[in-house]
């Protein structure tokens, strides 16, 4: 995925001009950059204002204008910038319902807002599309704790439902930096992975329900709050990871985990990559049940983080670091596998250098280290990431690759990530983005990853910067069919049009 | 579900013909009750079996007649039989592909067949349909020990593939009574549960990839080896627990878990539901990432099972017992864990009794207590079984209620099931199954599963005898998606037909 770090917003526009001008002719934008085509979709009307002043009993539920809608018209990473000039903000499913039975029947196009935290574009509308946001469905409406099951409405930020839960001793089965803006609505809408998806799978595993409304308004209500129900097709999927494109998600019933008490952190520094590997197989057979999160650094990655961020490491230099972490239900226990862990590593000779600890500040410490990682890269004038997964046997290739190619027109190419779940993060950053480091990298990235049958986008979904590289992991008959889909679910195309899947 | 245990066959085909001679008036029986109209379908011409005889290059890939096709006709519960004279058994995806093709060109229907395992009706044909049987794509592409994660071809039979990976100290997420007869494609497209379930999670989240069929031949390559992929619809979902009604699924990527190496299991007589529930939440608790099952049995069904398998139990009576298994990965510390625990249920009154075990020959014997109980309950004339879903908190109301409407009119209203994924056998057995006893349970049990918005079938899916109940767990909008789906995957209808969803 490009990234391009910059001041000025108006470059993002172009990005998106430029995009969408080339693929579509039914869209056009005026020298300045407003559009003034808008494909197949309806202006909205003063009458539907009116309409919607009608299902929204509260003035606050309605946002005209550009200045009152300036923040939902721009995504938190600064890539993209859209024109709406209403928000909508519907309390209950039935508001939300007669919404889109509305805007399906006038042919005017909705872009779903949950949290804008999304790193693809996919947040906020594209041009003037009205902003769907279900900021105010944001209602708990049951926790058991002794089937562990969480029923909320789909507006409710992450870190909420978390903090609600651990009254109760229990978690939310993922986790993510943006926890703290995020929506369960949105987690689910992009099948958002996050650093326990080691641990408790991915959210296909742990939702056991959920409620969504079509584009015409129709409310499909699959919240079972069970593990097991083997009655018809399983149409929740559907939902998870379709970022919006089939249907608003407006409640959602979750399996949560226990809480763990315990957490320990092992720092590795490793000589080979094939140790590397090793390494995590070994984890996997020593601390098994209590494994939670296997990290690899390499050391351009670990060095570009301590330089940003003016810390230091506990080891000296190594080609590779691992950052594994263990939490479970007692302390005793869990400190006696992970040092038993350590020093096999050591004597075995399979790890150079390590160190261990469980008090949580240093455990803290340890995880800046990987964590700041992008802070550092990021950095730099320009920095290009991509989110791969790649088969564990050929994982790291792709950063020598990139370096031979790029390595002596850029500052640095380095690779980290969430080796546990097979996914990398690529970045190369430097000083000036030319035409010709964008040449050499843009399609070999994509290519090196379709050619080992990756993923091009493992965490981040494709919204709106990526559906020109759909082909690179998905094949001309799943596109087909994904395509059949949305025209199923949305024959008039309203809901977050232009993301996801070009029809 | 109705159960009928006969040893006359034929009635299942009266009950098969009553089912679709009231729902559909295209298709009719003959006296003898064979098919003399088979709905939209075509019959198998001479022409039809050429072609096939080209497609498959070994006479051993094709059967033909009631003789050499019997086998293929009956499923291993005997509730269902078909008449098909044809049985086709691809060695490869593009050979399953032309087959496809060429039913779907001459509107033909068949009946996906995999390990025959299945019990509702869903594994053979209804009336005359080509059988197609995976049972010869049966290859292990690959093991992945470091990933973990297995591809093979969807007939592979499950116990095969748990052996093999044994060979690299993995296991299967999934684990079944038929696992000696059970194919993983088949597993996949009724989304099987089992007795792993409540540690692993379901197939939706441990199935990384698969290739599927569709009815018209396309190969929809889904082959991802990787927990994170978000590029584009999640398509492999629509296939798991579709039952081969949307495609045949033919190749899998599975992740598969390191095995453990440690076993305990705890036995606890218990006087109160109440108590029950406590307990389990006790054990989520201080058993953490080690439990790994928690089964309810009530008395009436554990002496039901003592009797019939001639066994004892190791407490005396109690209205409630659970069994609650831990695996791990290291003896001492999951010893220490279990007996803590059952020391602590003891002192605090939670449990009356109580025994613990890591002797693998006394746990086959708790485990029998368990597995054995439907041996038992179905050595009575009739049995009524039931597979639900129902929330912890009436998770066992269905008992005592079903209990006080026909207690007096059978032998035997029993109860048990995995607790820990809220799933409950009911179990109605006596001498003679009049009609009575059926008008007073049938309505009732989907009834109040209904109200309870539970799931009327947890595990065993729906298949041919149970599409009529599907509206007690499903509300139309969600059928009328289903239906729509199945329009647009099978427009001719031809894989599966009568199963699952009725158009």
């Amino acid at each position: 995925m490009l990234r391009i770090i910059d001041k000025n917003i108006r470059q993002s526009i172009d990005y998106v001009a430029k995009q969408f001008g080339t693929m579509r002719n039914d869209i056009a934008f005026s020298k300045d950059r407003y559009l003034i085509k808008r494909g197949p979709y309806a202006a909205v009307a003063d009458a539907d204002i009116t309409h919607f002043e009608k299902i929204l009993p509260s003035r606050s539920q309605i946002l005209l204008g550009l200045d009152e809608t300036a923040g939902y018209n721009r995504d938190y990473f600064k890539y993209v910038r859209g024109l709406s000039e209403v928000v909508l903000k519907p309390r209950t499913t039935d508001q939300l319902s007669a919404i889109l039975q509305h805007c399906n029947r006038r042919k005017l196009a909705l872009s779903v807002y949950g949290g804008n935290t999304g790193v693809c574009g996919g947040s906020i509308p594209v041009f003037d599309e009205i902003v769907l946001s279900l900021e105010l469905m944001n209602k708990i409406e049951s926790v058991d704790e002794y089937s562990g099951v969480l029923v909320c409405e789909a507006g409710c930020i992450l870190g909420t439902l978390e903090q609600k839960l651990s009254e109760k001793g229990m978690i939310m089965p993922l986790d993510l930096g943006s926890k703290n803006s995020c929506q369960i609505g949105g987690n689910l809408a992009t099948n958002a992975g996050g650093i326990r998806l080691m641990r408790y799978g991915n959210l296909h595993g742990s939702v056991l329900g959920l409620e969504a409304v079509k584009a015409d308004g129709t409310v499909v209500d699959l919240m079972s709050q069970f593990r097991k129900d083997n009655t018809g097709y399983h149409l929740k999927h559907l939902f998870i990871g379709s970022e919006g494109t089939l249907g608003v998600i407006t409640r959602v019933a979750i399996a949560c985990p226990a809480s763990t008490t315990t957490q320990n952190v092992l720092f590795l520094g490793i000589e080979k990559y094939e140790s590397v590997l090793r390494t995590f197989l070994e984890g996997k057979k020593r601390l098994g049940e209590i494994l939670s999160s296997c990290e690899l650094i390499d050391n351009d990655a670990l060095q570009c983080c301590i330089t940003h961020a003016k810390t230091y490491s506990p080891i000296k230099e190594y080609p590779f670091y691992m950052l594994i972490e263990t939490t479970g239900s007692n302390a005793v226990h869990d400190e006696q596998k992970v040092n038993d862990f350590l020093e096999e590593l050591l004597v075995s000779g399979l790890v150079g250098d390590g160190v261990v600890t469980k008090d949580p500040s240093k455990i803290k410490d340890l995880w800046q280290l990987r964590e700041r990682i992008p802070d550092g890269t990021f950095s730099n004038n320009f920095c290009l990431t991509y989110d791969l997964s790649l088969p564990l046997n050929n994982f790291y290739d792709i950063v020598p690759a990139m370096k031979q190619r790029v390595g002596h027109l850029v500052k640095l190419v380095c690779g980290f990530g969430h080796i546990g779940d097979s996914n990398i993060h690529l970045n190369i950053a430097g000083d000036e983005l030319t035409p010709e480091i964008q040449r050499l990298v843009d399609p070999f990235v994509y290519e090196f990853t379709s050619k080992l049958k990756g993923s091009v986008s493992a965490e981040h979904g494709i919204g709106l910067l990526k559906p020109n590289y759909l082909k690179y992991s998905k094949t001309n008959e799943a596109i087909r069919i994904m395509q059949q889909m949305k025209a199923m679910m949305d024959p008039n195309g309203i809901l977050n049009p232009y993301k996801v899947i070009l029809l």
